[in-house]
């Protein structure tokens, strides 16, 4: 294993370990919702949001235990709006991360339950952060009801919804991207600053990155869609355009969608520069995310 | 008008407003899922917890502005959680409070993640609540959460949905209704006392209270189904009886069901003859919704 992997491995482990201590027991009654929300959780996932918010923490000078509750809060947030864009009403996905979907599982019902149980847990979580003199737990939690709620992540799936099927322009596609996928990583990466009660400069700096690298994340996802196996994905790979879905390479050409993951990390890693040696970490998990294969 | 109907129809005004308030303008984009999330709070319904909210802060010596985030929270959970029961995968349900359920308006997608957008702006609504020497925010929130989450209102419905059908014993019916109905009334009672500063002494007769109301509450509930038209009720009548659901006069027989609810009612008012004058309101709304018939 690369140093990297190393480090990967090692801050998933901990953060599951978390994520397990922060879930109710699957013994617990009733039993069937604490089994699918498990099962959602540990199910796979490269922990990115987590990892991210863990390593802003590190980045603000802040420890990892800091910043543990918001980055598990994010990552129960994360889980929820795969099971509910998994549903028959709305993707339809029968595989995620290689395994069979939530409401293949446990049936539809459940899984919207299951959903609506790890969104709420989210802000159960989040409440046991330790405040900052600079961020007290209502900023917190606006924070993260903000980017999940329905101008962002909300909204980012309603407008992908009413997008399949019709022609969609580049505005309209980087409002979805923005929406659905950097909000909440940006919100993660702030959440771990905040934790580390950092100042209002390094939060603004953390900010542009998340959202340049947030926004590169899912062009480099519609690129892979198109280019790798549903094996390696662990997804259906091709589903993006099967269901018509407005992707980076179906309106811009996979060329130019390309050059502009390779942009947006660019200008991920110019907003950071100002932390220097502090900020070696996330420039090399920006690197990675832009180079990964799956 | 009694008095009684022109306090309580003034108490829903103010809670409309501010709920009005608190809510993304149906214009704000994706207007869909705004125009959902309005649409579902704005059809109706009494308003049942967020004045008992309300209420119970006054009886603790407290303002309505002061418990009034607090009781809009509640009342977006409670609306959240009747989308997702009344979906084709949960309950089924084509008519709520006399007008079509979100799902039939807008398609089960958008009613799904309404439900969503309404669970997450809740937290958001609530942390705009002020804090008091005895309350933080850690405390609403884990409150709220509590409530609302695997073990209580999602738990509750989870038992519900694998009940269907089934022969269900006295013991686990009261454990669905203590889930589903008397936990947020429950924490609506609380979350106005918090915001009220009440001692601890005040909370935990409230907690009493509530605890009785909302059981007596949903076996009123229960009898309505089965002795009430639709039209009057504002949602199917005989559903429950349809559903095979377990409910009180199912499992236990109308006259007792009968008896059952006086004596929840009398224990809850037992709960608060501490609070003597003060809780004049929260008895005159407990004598209300006993005697009710819709």
């Amino acid at each position: 294993m690369t140093i990297l992997q190393k480090y990967l491995s090692a801050r998933q482990k901990v953060i599951e370990q978390a994520l397990g201590r922060y879930l109710p027991r699957a013994s617990e009654k009733p039993v069937t919702i604490h089994k699918a929300m498990r099962y959602s959780i540990f199910v796979g996932g490269k922990r990115l949001r987590p990892i991210l918010c863990l390593a802003a923490a590190e980045a603000c000078g802040g420890k990892v235990e800091q910043a543990m509750a918001a980055a598990c809060a994010v990552e129960c947030i994360h889980t929820y709006s795969l099971i509910h864009d998994d549903l028959p009403c709305m993707d339809d996905d029968d595989f995620r991360r290689g395994q069979p979907t939530s409401h293949k599982v446990f049936g539809e019902g459940v899984a919207v339950l299951a959903g609506d149980a790890l969104l709420t847990i989210a802000f159960e979580i989040l409440a046991q952060s330790k405040e900052t003199p600079l961020y007290k737990m209502p900023a917190l939690v606006k924070e993260l009801a903000g980017a999940s709620g329905s101008k962002w992540l909300i909204g980012g799936q309603v407008a992908d919804l009413e997008g399949e099927g019709k022609k969609i322009n580049g505005e309209n596609l980087k409002f979805i991207h923005r929406a659905k996928t950097a909000a909440l990583l940006t919100a993660a990466i702030r959440l771990g600053a905040m934790s580390a009660n950092a100042s209002r400069k390094k939060l603004d700096d953390l900010t542009s990155f998340g959202q340049s690298l947030g926004l590169a994340f899912q062009v480099i996802d519609d690129i892979l869609d198109v280019t790798q196996t549903s094996e390696k994905l662990g997804k259906s790979a091709g589903k993006d355009v099967a269901a018509q879905k407005a992707t980076y390479p179906a309106v811009f050409g996979l060329e130019k969608s390309r050059r502009e993951a390779h942009v947006l990390t660019h200008q991920a890693l110019a907003a950071i520069k100002p932390f220097g040696a502090k900020g070696a970490m996330l420039k090399t998990l920006a690197d990675y995310l832009l180079e990964r294969d799956y």
